[in-house]
């Protein structure tokens, strides 16, 4: 026995990624109970962003402007080419990059019938060329996808001369041997350096 | 290097119990990765619940209309006393109750200057007697302040000749008596009833 008007919020705040009915109905409460003022904000908050936020017509990064802060500031010479423009957030968090981006928006998947001209790769070869881009670091997810996609494009990549790179894999910071997978395990192995 | 846009889109969800940055980001880009319309569904959503919900002149449950649906149609004869609003809908989940509610919206707390008068007691003994209430369940929290409320509600409505009830305290279902800890055993024990 709950209201109409309740049970659209909450199917609303369902909505979101990961959100199921009693978180939902949680937040639904916490906008009911709070001031008019922050429901207001909230709103034009969702409206504002979706109206305004595109993508960079440069890196395919989210923005409200033609060309994102990340590359109108940056090394245009390194690239750094991730899957979705989430992924940029993710490798902002390295604050020592000061290379740009390049969102593929996708990766080659056989399975789901996308290829190399479903996904931006010749926006990608264009840039390399246009910039002088000197190194191409390729960030795709460490999964099969995500690896194939990398090196179908480093082999594109290497006949213009510029420098190929893939992030490292391995065991992350912090976490236990003991709780590895196998995959892990062997692509840290495979990946060992000299302690100098 | 985010967009402000984004970012203030960000700062709305972070006001939501229980979201931190990260989820509050998840939360933003499913926004702007979604549909124009299920932006405006949202946003109007959020407008129209704070807008058109207030509480149950009755009973204080959250409610669109004058009257909740619950005190319109059920049994006003039991009530059941509660916290807060949300608590109903807590309630509500034991589908054989056929009650109506009160909300105290507070508990006594010496401790946060609250007294007896600044929540709603004199407007549940006024419905008691108006509506020849037979019982009188308290399920207020299982807390000091709740059991307090409780005792102190309970003899203002023994005089009037009402049963008045405190729900049971004991193990919840399904939980382990390795886990629990020694209140709710002390409760579990006290409460003991003969097994036919």
């Amino acid at each position: 026995m709950q209201d109409d008007v309740i049970e659209r919020l909450i199917e609303q705040f369902r909505t979101l990624p990961g959100v199921g009915y009693k978180t939902a109905q949680r937040y639904a409460f916490s906008i009911i109970e709070g001031k008019s003022q922050r429901a207001e904000n909230f709103a034009s908050a969702i409206i504002e962003a979706k109206k305004k936020i595109g993508f960079c017509s440069v890196c395919g990064n989210f923005t409200d402007k033609e060309i994102c802060p990340i590359c109108s500031h940056r090394d245009r010479t390194i690239i750094c080419v991730v899957k979705e423009p989430k992924d940029i957030i993710a490798m902002e968090k390295v604050k020592t990059y000061n290379g740009v981006y390049h969102v593929l928006f996708g990766t080659i998947s056989p399975l789901e019938h996308r290829g190399p001209n479903d996904i931006k790769i010749k926006e990608l070869l264009a840039r390399v060329q246009a910039d002088k881009v000197k190194e191409v670091i390729m960030a795709t997810n460490p999964d099969v996808e995500g690896d194939a996609t990398a090196m179908y494009i480093a082999k594109l990549l290497k006949p213009l001369g510029v420098r190929v790179t893939r992030i490292a894999q391995g065991i992350s910071m912090g976490s236990d041997l003991e709780y590895a997978d196998e995959m892990t395990l062997a692509k840290a192995l495979e990946g060992r350096r000299d302690i100098d």
